[in-house]
């Protein structure tokens, strides 16, 4: 048996929670196809998401993991599922022309005697492909499939106790890569030997938080670049006269806690300063709206009403819920921070509170990991200081 | 008009050789949605692909780029798409509840005339997913939805003088990469610690070869770990008597030469050194069997034989097409070299040859990314010694 991140009645717990979802839609079995539900499940973790994989949730008794041959390994050597529930497919179902590796599951499932059981499906996952899925419903035509999505990541939106202590880890590496990052940007500095710093200290981590891959690399656009939200970096200078935004997450065992901040060199023009400060008052009202039995949406419409002060209204979501995640996503896929989510705020949620400005010709990020408390205000878990960086 | 990585010239030619797929393949209009394609055809690059976008490629004219209101100003910064071909969908549809991205896009596509169109969609593609599918099928009911997967793919599989010459710039990312794994490995070493060191390194690149983020993070499994292909890293330390595998690849604007190699700290069984012996000798005698008018498959089984002679019968594929990728794979889904693969290698196809070995209680891997040439055998692109690394 591996070492495991967790302890065992700790995926106890998430197991019992998921088939009482389970029973709750009326399913006899899940197929878990996302990376981060498969991990939650099971301990599972190995970059294999590029090929088909799953973890079986059946109504008793230990899930199974069902992946490719070569990495049958890879499950006995990080998750607690015993030899006898890992099952496998053929490399020759890898990208082939002529078969789809969800035959194979389709066959498994029916050797498992629930070929003709209410099966449920991630239909909205990542690594879930239409192909998959019209392979899987040929392969069992006797049974009843049905949309599942986001079963497994709703029961996974109120982390445990030890979650929290892997987010606050993960926490503490965010704040060593940001505070790296404060301190050796400068005018001239090519921006992909920035990242490379700031890589090395996210991966060496803090102590015993040694750091992960993070879900989403870098993103570090300056200047006009930064009016997209999504570019990562290439080899430019940094610029007197620009703003750079920093989106980056420290990551402890496929937790992230993830931080944005600004950095300006020179003197920021003053529609950049009052749109900083806006943001940090919108931070900081969205915060203290963010308490448990409060709405999300209470996040965002406390977020708006200081940004539309000085004039901005963003169309966009200003967060989501986030913690476990493999590429190409650190965001989970359940709480949206927008005013049309009503979700009820509980104790134990994190999310990340990211109202990012990216403007006609400029954008400015400052945004935190929140974690909503029992009582009060949420808890930002970094702990940079909000504001617009200048240097220079 | 952003700076592009390649000429405009190349992206006519990409776009010429799609639309005369389409044409064979009866299509009127292809959806593309794996993120490689859209920016082989139209440049455009960034880390957006957890929401649904697409490159739709119509009879005549300029392809349009669609995507979530926020990337817009990302296409306009990376392709050469003309604004009024840059169309998106609102923030609302993000993860909602009540609707799908691909809603919108079936919108688009009968408001642009199409709908009632023989349209290819990109079944297997990972950011296709099954709820997307559905949802674009049904919001064109007049339309015949046509499986094109691959379609773009294969004609990205001979690369063009000028994507050679950026699968180059990674290769002497690679080389270097590996050149300071090799140097710095030691007994003792974290191996997170030795994950920064590879990431800055690669990441600093080597002179105007500035280093983008590679589709698969490193992998480096040791000891019985090595046994499981996929496995990333932790905080254990490199231990005397054990062999580590290094995979990854230098990456350059998206292109890669992945590259592997093996070190043992103290002295190697007898049965590892025959395996690497023999791995080496099927690397060679593959290599010379990668000639153009041989097929696939010539590779893996010239490898294979050598293998044999030391009682190795390796259940995997060998290795797979790379060159332009985004995660979670730097594999093209296009040849694979296994000896059931018929395609006729062409001048200009690069592959990633991949024999590696998991066994059950240890691993190797010794890899090359190799370009198959006009005359003669392949050449590897990158320059590291193929042996077994032994140290201490």
């Amino acid at each position: 048996m591996p070492a495991l991140p967790f302890s065992r009645s700790e995926y106890d717990r998430r197991l019992a929670l998921t088939r009482k979802a389970m029973e709750a839609a009326g399913l006899d079995v899940l197929v878990v196809t996302a990376p981060a539900g498969m991990n939650w499940l099971t301990g599972y973790d190995g970059w294999s998401f590029y090929v088909d994989q799953a973890v079986l949730v059946t109504p008793t008794g230990m899930p199974f993991w069902w992946g490719r041959l070569m990495d049958a390994n890879g499950a006995r050597r990080t998750s607690y599922i015993d030899e006898d529930h890992i099952i496998y497919y053929a490399d020759r179902y890898v990208q082939a022309a002529d078969c789809h590796p969800m035959d194979d599951l389709a066959d498994k499932i029916r050797e498992l005697d629930h070929g003709k059981n209410r099966i449920g499906v991630e239909m909205t996952a990542y690594y879930y492909s239409a192909a998959g899925h019209k392979a899987l419903v040929a392969g069992l035509p006797d049974a009843t499939i049905i949309d599942a999505s986001g079963l497994v990541d709703w029961q996974r939106v109120v982390k445990s106790d030890e979650e929290i202590a892997f987010m606050r880890k993960a926490a503490r590496i965010s704040d060593k890569v940001m505070s790296h990052a404060m301190e050796i940007a400068e005018p001239g500095m090519k921006k992909n030997r920035f990242v490379g710093e700031l890589m090395k200290a996210a991966i060496d981590g803090v102590d015993d938080a040694w750091g992960d891959y993070p879900s989403i690399m870098p993103l570090l656009p300056s200047g006009a670049d930064a009016s997209a939200p999504h570019l990562t970096w290439n080899s430019d200078e940094f610029r007197m006269g620009e703003a750079t935004f920093i989106e980056q997450a420290g990551c402890y065992r496929r937790y992230h806690a993830p931080l944005s901040r600004t950095i300006f060199f020179g003197a920021p023009p003053d529609h950049m300063k009052a749109a900083a400060d806006a943001a940090v008052a919108g931070l900081n009202a969205g915060i203290e709206a963010a308490k448990a039995g409060n709405r999300a949406g209470d996040i965002a419409a406390a977020m708006e009403r200081e940004l539309w002060k000085v004039g901005i209204e963003r169309p966009n979501r200003c967060g989501y819920a986030t913690g476990l995640a493999y590429p190409p996503d650190w965001g989970e896929h359940t709480v949206s921070i927008r005013t049309s989510d009503d979700t009820l705020l509980k104790p134990g949620m994190t999310l990340h509170f990211m109202p990012g400005l990216w403007m006609d010709d400029w954008g400015l990020e400052i945004t935190e990991t929140i974690l909503i408390k029992q009582d009060g205000p949420a808890e930002a878990l970094c702990n940079i200081e909000r504001k617009l960086f200048v240097k220079g």
